[in-house]
């Protein structure tokens, strides 16, 4: 803990242990990987998509449950096309690229750096480029039985608009005054020129976001407000603080909507980048949908009378980014004092895929030990697993974050106590069967992690 | 009760008024309203996605965590191409569809009984058709920095697929022998012609499904297995058991690669339909899905060294049917004694989106009232609401299926108890303030729902 967090995050070889592990116990792998993989794309496994959920229910239960004052949407991720017209995202969502003329491939303008020689040309090895051109960044489909143009549409590029055009259905139906917030989780899509880092820059990918809206006299009260709330998020999920950070935007990498924003950094193994982004939008969204819609989405406040465009305070978390760095946070190859080391992922109880396993010491004493499974899995996410040498089945979880492992063995059956084993000290005491859910209960959901810790 | 289901069911005035319920409570309603809404596409409003939500918490519970056999898993929506040529969705996943050379419009060769008079044409009313052409329903976009023909992909058209490419990796991952199923709840998009009756038949919608791997010699007896299983399910939801059969399919209906089908359907108001299907498919999908990736997804049995390719069971839920055939059997507007009448959605607490209501008599009392709201929260989805006479306080909350409201009275303050009013009878009883949680969790989560219930 001593060595100075920037050159341990950044040693390659851990991303590369982190990604083969992810592989070996089936937690994120490629897409389609039978045909090759599909680039930009990820499957989430059995332990991963346990481990997704989690984090998304964790903020589900901050973010809207826990609130008086935010209400859930889940929208269509196909909208209208005039959203997309409306939000800016038609014209100006592209990247500008430019064509080797004479090997066809494309790249980045901006990211001319490191493309190589070109395969194509005799003579000379450097590529044969086109002027830069947009190219925009939706994923692009079309709708209806008919294929004329006015059908295209588009997989929204992120949730937040749909809870634009919805807004005045939600706060009518649900009589909210300002301020309050509407909150989704769901998939977004981009098509990324190049995507890269494992998960971290994907073309499919989840997004938790929050719209507040708030009256203009109050906005830098909100956005301050929420700095803090989000930082606090982070911390609850047990990230080491070193490796978290919040950075405020410099005025000249500002949204041309924005008026301020900071992105909450973690400092992965090939760097410090965003995880989540909170950002003060203005009246941008609002006012471009009720030009485009022709409808007025502003409010009236009821006291006052007084009429008025809400501002909207954003906060915008990467679901796949920060499972990422959820998982190189908790990753460690731990040295042991009997010189052999182990793999283990120290993850919160809140977001650990299985909360215990149960382990019977030998096949013959499988069914007190499946009967204590089936207790326990009325609660949270239990394992069971009776093969192998106890010794292993202990690494096997270690390996993927159990918090808790229960052994029962020959005493369990005139004691009534097993063996409780923690995963970060290893240390293991002896407790009553009979108060194992309790037990459990106090130190998964104790520690702050309410009831969302299942 | 006594009035005979199809009667009572196929009342079209009921499913306008469950439509019109829906709109004005923010449970489901038109996706891109202020665009003039999107044919097909719908958004789940605040109480609509812990709706949706809660059906997928109970489905996951049941068939992924409760079980020792069953693994999770999370794909892109987005596959490898050849996925959907393995399939033959390419091939064949279309409807025969036929134009009018002279208004334009389209129509399913199959369904021309009822498309009326041809607007363009002029001394004939009949439509000009077409001979039927195949219409592919999956929807197409482009991936990549390249416009050619090679990164053409599709959404996905049913969430299985992703299941069979990554078997074995799961398997291997996982370490289950056959029988063992693979799970997953997603979306999937299908650009159908004409999108109907509310949410039942539309272009974006989400399923659940379960593939579940077995001997070819027991494939008979698991097909039966899942048959009971899945009823169960539907019933431990609460369903009407008048509104609710099990279909087999008559061999002709049968899809190219099935050995057995049946259908779980629901009365809608608009008659009988699907909201599950159970299907044998074979060996179908691992087999092509095998030669198409020159892989071998086959299994080897470790004690008698037998090779085999494992037959699939699949149980595949509509999430949008099956709450939208929650909302429809749930629904009643309710005569009551004093002459007035009452809207109540009648929902099982699994599934219900809020749990419990907290209602101060007065504003006076929000304080208290307050600090109860809060406790409940750490358990349950709890809304809190000080506004309006207590009456229509309790009949908003009918109105949206809440199983309890809480009053906060006077009389509360002196001897710490509160008022608990059921949504069905609507009695109402004195308990105490502190013995709330465990009178509330006996009641919501007693019967049958275990911990899903929140």
């Amino acid at each position: 803990m001593a060595a100075d967090p920037e050159t341990t995050a950044t040693n390659p070889t851990r991303m590369e242990d982190l990604v083969s592990l992810c592989a070996r116990r089936g937690l994120i792998f490629q897409s389609s990987e039978i045909y090759g993989g599909i680039n930009g794309f990820w499957d989430y496994g059995p332990l991963g998509v346990e481990l997704k959920n989690n984090l998304k229910a964790f903020w589900w239960q901050r973010v809207v449950r826990e609130r008086e004052d935010v209400e859930g949407v889940d929208s269509a991720i196909v909208a209208h096309p005039r959203t997309w017209e409306a939000s800016g995202h038609v014209e100006h969502f592209s990247d500008p690229m430019v064509d080797c003329r004479a090997c066809k491939k494309r790249f980045r303008a901006d990211q001319l750096d490191d493309i190589g020689p070109c395969p194509s040309r005799e003579g000379t090895s450097e590529h044969d480029l086109t002027p830069a051109r947009h190219f925009n960044l939706m994923l692009r489909t079309f709708i209806g039985a008919s294929e004329e143009a006015a059908d295209t549409a588009y997989l929204r590029a992120e949730t937040c608009q749909s809870i634009f055009t919805d807004f005045r259905r939600i706060r009518e139906t649900s009589r909210h005054k300002i301020p309050f917030g509407i909150a989704q989780i769901g998939k977004a899509f981009r098509n990324e020129i190049n995507p890269r880092n494992f998960t971290f820059r994907s073309r499919e990918f989840e997004q938790a976001e929050l719209e507040y809206f708030v009256h203009p006299s109050e906005r830098e009260r909100w956005f301050e407000y929420w700095l803090d709330e989000r930082q606090r998020f982070h911390r609850d999920l047990g990230f080491a603080p070193e490796r978290l950070r919040m950075r405020p935007h410099e005025p000249d990498e500002l949204a041309h909507y924005a008026k301020a924003a900071a992105d909450v950094e973690y400092l992965f193994p090939f760097g410090w980048q965003e995880i989540e982004g909170i950002h003060d939008r203005g009246d941008w969204d609002l006012t471009r949908h009720s030009e485009y819609a022709g409808r007025d989405l502003g409010v009236t406040d009821e006291e006052t009378k007084e009429k008025f465009v809400p501002m909207v305070i954003e906060t915008s978390v990467g679901i796949d980014r920060t499972t990422l760095a959820l998982l190189c946070d908790a990753f460690e190859v731990e040295e042991l004092a009997d010189g052999e080391s182990r793999n283990v992922l120290r993850l919160h109880p809140v977001v650990a895929p299985i909360k215990a396993a149960v382990l019977p010491l030998s096949k013959k004493l499988s069914e007190p030990a499946r009967r204590i499974a089936a207790e326990l899995r009325r609660h949270w996410n239990v394992f069971y697993d009776e093969s192998g040498n106890i010794g292993r089945r202990y690494r096997r979880q270690d390996e993927v974050g159990t918090p808790f492992c229960i052994t029962w063995d020959f005493e369990s059956e005139d004691d009534g106590q097993v063996t409780l084993r923690e995963r970060d000290s290893m240390q293991q005491e002896r407790i009553s069967a009979d108060g194992l859910v309790a037990h459990l209960r106090r130190r998964l959901e104790g520690a702050g992690g309410s009831e969302a810790a299942r």
